[in-house]
């Protein structure tokens, strides 16, 4: 691997797209995701020469970081804290770098790396600034990412109830009759419902579900789900941007929280406890201009505390079905109000005076306008004019010059 | 009754409020509840007067509309749009008007008639401006209406479910432990469960419970919740703006749900259709800049459909017990964090480092510094620190030099 000198990073990229895809499944093994430090560099001095800096700097460090130091300058980047540190987080870990393996390892599984150097890239990433991550690992039958206006995460408690079980596999499947993408984390329960219901509604044209998981591709995990992450690669779409053989941790399990709200339009929460992970999924959404919905339930079930937090905290907003979700979206044409609202009540709609002579009418027996005037509290020509509406909507009928409810 | 020349009005009510209490129910009487003309006219001539100058003008109409407009004139009224309406309205009612009979009726039964040159007046009332009751029929043992910080209304469907009534009692009797009163309307389901749940919890010094009537008070209505109501009249506060004999139609019970919400800091809704007259309740809340609360439920309850609607469109705050709805009513030393959250996780307010250092350390057989830099990309330093700190808080051990995570 050659090292290019800082200018010409940029201009060497187009030509040596094999060896930017090659450094950044290196770089995806060296740096957790979101290290700040690792990120700015790779921004500043492109994939390849990052990569070959921070090799060289293994044998000399105070020079390196020097040299990053200044390259991190040169991009306008003020010095970053930490570089020092950074350096000696990443040593330990050159030596157990093989981008080659894990490429074919990828490959292998019918999958692949997508780079921001590709057009493939999700633009959506782009709102998470320097937490971009560096790649992502892919695997389905067709590895894209839909633009985020059309991905939906839905997310919660891995001890779901059955109550959050059925109101997600509905609303999932609701999604992607929609249109919608749904992406959630590949654990048990919530986000298991999430993508067996959307796969239930699976439609041509349309990614059914994504499962962002937080550890390398090549394994299913959590293994109770391994036969639901297969179907997902083969009718849906995993990724990472941890690299094959990576486990999952719980700083990743955090970090991958970041990536579903980033993907995503919305990200809505159906079963979370007071403390839960799928929160933290929320609170990313929310810091990235996302919004946030919360299906309510039992103030009784600890497993919808955490909605009802977020309701309260007004971090979200109640979604009780696809419909709702969908509005949130801002997909067109879906109305809520339209979906949920009854027939009218006969009485929508009057004036104050008729609905006063309407409660003033008897059911049986008729009775005279002098009378329905004292006791509607109206006066004669009020009263007059309004048994003639009233009438003339079926809500009151005369006989013999008397008047009562319509029957 | 003598007729009083506007400019006397005022100072004629002190000496005379027997005149003014007897006036008031006889308008209580002559107008429906929000009649706004004939409130304008109180308003600006005085109780006594108004009543007078109704009388006279089932004589001559005309005479009597100028004079009627002059009075609003001179109070700064501008012309009151149909005045002459308003006496073709009035005149019908005024061969019932029967006041002595009435309060001699509520006195009877161990009320009174409160009206607003009583120092007792609910002040909370004023911010209905021209809608604030002629005069408030009340029954009770001690029939006072608490200061609005002290009231909460809590409403409801009339179909209410299992859930609603176990929500609504539990909220009523922790509000009145808390010292709130609960309002409510006296209806069946979630009011009649608001008004039981309060009265279990009785305690001295504290008005439970009180009932906003849409009919007079000398009837219990409706039937079913006779011995309830009886006990409320007994213990708590039945109140109504309308006279002993007055049945309650649609528009009076429209109108109550106005008084409800007027009295309270908050209003709490538990149970709601998607249309539901206690909508109506919140949405008087809202317009009187009173909080508005929503109990969340099953999204497959149509009983909670409205409270989610309030909840989706931003007019209510999600509310589960009497502790969110105590914080709401910003009762001091009420923090439903507190008292909500669980024991912190261990690894709650670790730095990253030390979450990844956690992470990589191994359950069972320990590991050494250098496999744990490269695990957890930390440099020996950020190692050797961490692992410091994670021991010191009983989350790593060692033996002989090599490290795991503590039993």
């Amino acid at each position: 691997m050659t090292v290019n000198t800082p200018h010409d990073v940029h201009g060497a990229v187009q030509p040596a797209a094999t060896d930017a895809r090659t450094a950044r499944a290196a770089l995806t093994r060296l740096m957790e995701p979101s290290d700040l430090p690792g990120m700015a560099l790779v921004r500043a001095a492109g994939p390849v020469e990052a990569l070959a800096l921070i090799r060289s700097a293994a044998s000399s460090s105070a020079t390196m970081e020097r040299e990053m130091t200044a390259i991190l300058a040169a991009s306008g980047v003020p010095r970053w804290p930490g570089l020092a540190d950074a350096l000696t987080r990443w040593r330990p870990r050159l030596a157990d770098l093989a981008p080659e393996r894990d490429l074919a390892m990828i490959h292998r599984l019918g999958g692949g790396l997508v780079i921001p150097e590709d057009a493939a890239w999700p633009a959506a990433l782009a709102d998470l600034e320097l937490a971009e991550p560096l790649a992502l690992w892919m695997r389905g039958t067709t590895p894209v990412i839909p633009g985020q206006q059309r991905c939906i995460a839905v997310v919660g408690s891995r001890d779901s109830t059955s109550y959050g079980a059925n109101v997600t596999g509905e609303m999932a499947a609701g999604l992607v009759q929609r249109g919608f993408t749904v992406v959630s984390g590949g654990a048990y329960g919530i986000d298991a419902q999430a993508h067996r219901g959307a796969l239930s509604a699976a439609q041509a044209g349309v990614v059914p579900t994504i499962a962002v998981m937080a550890g390398g591709l090549d394994r299913y995990y959590p293994s109770g789900n391994e036969d639901l992450l297969r179907t997902i690669a083969a009718g849906g779409v995993m990724v990472a941007e941890v690299p094959p053989g990576t486990n999952p941790t719980r700083y990743r399990f955090l970090q991958r929280n970041r990536l579903i709200a980033a993907f995503c339009a919305v990200t809505v929460v159906v079963e979370a406890r007071w403390r839960s992970g799928s929160l933290s999924t929320a609170h990313h959404a929310d810091a990235l201009s996302r919004s946030v919905g919360a299906v309510p339930g039992s103030v009784y079930s600890a497993n919808s505390a955490g909605c009802h937090r977020l309701l309260r905290e007004g971090s979200a907003v109640c979604v009780t079905d696809a419909a709702d979700v969908a509005e949130l979206a801002g997909a067109p044409g879906t109305n809520v109000t339209a979906e949920v609202e009854g027939p009218p009540a006969v009485h929508d709609g009057l004036s104050v005076e008729d609905l006063l002579l309407l409660d003033a009418l008897p059911l049986r027996s008729a009775t005279t306008v002098e009378k329905l005037c004292t006791v509607a509290g109206l006066g004669a020509v009020a009263v007059l004019a309004g048994l003639g509406r009233l009438e003339l909507l079926g809500l009151a009928q005369r006989s013999n010059g008397a008047w009562k409810r319509a029957d």
